[in-house]
């Protein structure tokens, strides 16, 4: 039996229209709807075929859904969660796709009404690309899907859920929300600052020109630039809404940066040595858990 | 022509090795001769067949050679010079495959005879794996070499330098040492370094196992485990030559962090958002130039 008959997806970006033709080729007699903000949006997946229909407006496209998914930045969740209050079918599951946990309960939580079941989620999955052309089926698959049920939350709804994600390939996780936002700090927010911030220094550093940068990429840069090419509103609200848990990695990160700075400076070579060698072990355990290929240059190479 | 009959290999890890490989698929005539610190490494070419003759030690390896090519971490530089000065064929060119580029004419400029044509060069290539097992023919091919030769330096040596780098299918290039130790410190050095410690701060981070790191790491960490898994002896050595250049940029990518890390403290969302907008431009210009893939996540998604 399909965990859900109606779904509603509001927001059709990359994650968005990836989670509607995830749907369609995993659960294809779900009845599907969607809408976003966007009217090219909402024409272009017209156009695609995505979802069987484009609602004008989140209110009317939550109308008889049983799963209801924001795939909107985490800024945009109290519009929406405001939009949609009045509208929600009882027994409804609200959920979600943001990259931040405690800031959508704590957006969501208030505007929902006792008879819907709120479960935010968010599958650790995605590329630099944004917009409904940018998505594919097979996002998800072999990632892990993290859901963050309040204190409380209906179990039958949280395995509804899981199972929904378990369809569209995905590994379930079941964690509460602040430490999922600690997490993601680490594993996501702060990889993305930081390329983000390195991508800016290098393009406006003095003594080195763009050109050059863009020509010896290859030696490293390039890979830092494909996830500083991510969506910059996503990611803006990502910074705003996980402010606290991405402080505190970033503290670490620039002491630990300062540490190799100074042993940099008094030629240290033994402690950079011991820093730089315990790194292939990590890699190593990534490409173990299916979570990278283990391919030279992520396969960039013809080899 | 040939720009050089007999060439010698100093080194045959992923770069030696690669060299071997390229030069015998571009220019197959061409006698070659390799050696290794390594005994295992030297069995193993052997095996390999990738050289025509294996030698037992540096001295050995370089009589007669035309072209001489150092492929060994940069502290290794000062002890092969010594080793190899006195066995170099008059008019041989004696470069390198190094990355930093002042620190190999301080190391080498004193211990050359006058005969010898001393032409420090770099290609600006590789991969995250080491040894002879992990080089490839191909490695060289759209990449750029950049030639950094003394002042005064012989430029017909130059050019047949350059023509034997443009027959592996690299773009050539020629600059100032120092210059290329600041151009490499941006878009090498320095995302290395990030990488290496933004994955150690994540093994070590209280609150968040290494298990999670591992599982969640398709959020963006992974991109930074591929550089950290390189040779940490190689980049050991990158760091403690290529010292000033080094701390000079990372000082700027602390000031630069520091401001982003400001501007979410502070709710600063126009600044993080036009911050994060410019960085497209950046990477498309990279893939417009060929040194990069197009694919999303470098193409690691069956999309």
């Amino acid at each position: 039996m399909l965990p859900f008959a109606r779904i509603s997806i509001i927001g059709l970006g990359l994650i968005g229209s990836s989670l509607a033709r995830a749907i369609r080729a995993t659960m294809p007699t779900v009845a599907l709807t969607g809408t976003d903000a966007d009217p090219g949006v909402r024409a272009r997946v017209l156009e695609l075929g995505l979802v069987d229909d484009v609602a004008d407006s989140p209110g009317a496209a939550v109308v008889d859904a049983e799963l209801v998914l924001l795939a909107v930045p985490l800024g945009a969740f109290a519009a929406v969660g405001a939009e949609i209050a009045a509208e929600l079918a009882p027994g409804a599951v609200v959920s979600d796709v943001g990259s931040a946990k405690q800031t959508v309960l704590d957006a969501l939580s208030p505007l929902m009404p006792a008879s819907v079941h709120l479960i935010p989620a968010h599958p650790v999955a995605g590329t630099e690309r944004s917009g409904p052309d940018a998505g594919f089926a097979t996002l998800f698959e072999g990632r892990w899907c993290i859901l963050t049920p309040p204190a409380g939350a209906d179990e039958a709804a949280v395995a509804r859920l899981g199972e929904f994600w378990s369809r569209l390939g995905s590994k379930v996780e079941v964690m509460e929300a602040r430490h999922h936002d600690l997490v993601l700090a680490v594993t996501s927010h702060i990889p993305h600052l930081i390329a983000y911030s390195i991508v800016g220094t290098a393009a406006d550093l003095e003594g080195v020109t763009r050109g050059e940068v863009i020509k010896y990429s290859a030696g490293g840069f390039r890979d830092f630039t494909r996830i500083a090419a991510s969506d910059p509103t996503m990611w803006r609200d990502v910074f705003l809404t996980n402010k606290d848990a991405v402080l505190e990695v970033l503290g670490r990160v620039s002491e630990d940066l300062a540490a190799l700075q100074r042993a940099i400076r008094w030629g240290e070579g033994d402690t950079l040595f011991q820093r730089f060698s315990q790194s292939r072990d990590i890699r190593r355990a990534i490409i173990e858990a299916g979570q990278d290929t283990p391919e030279p240059d992520f396969g960039r190479h013809s080899s």
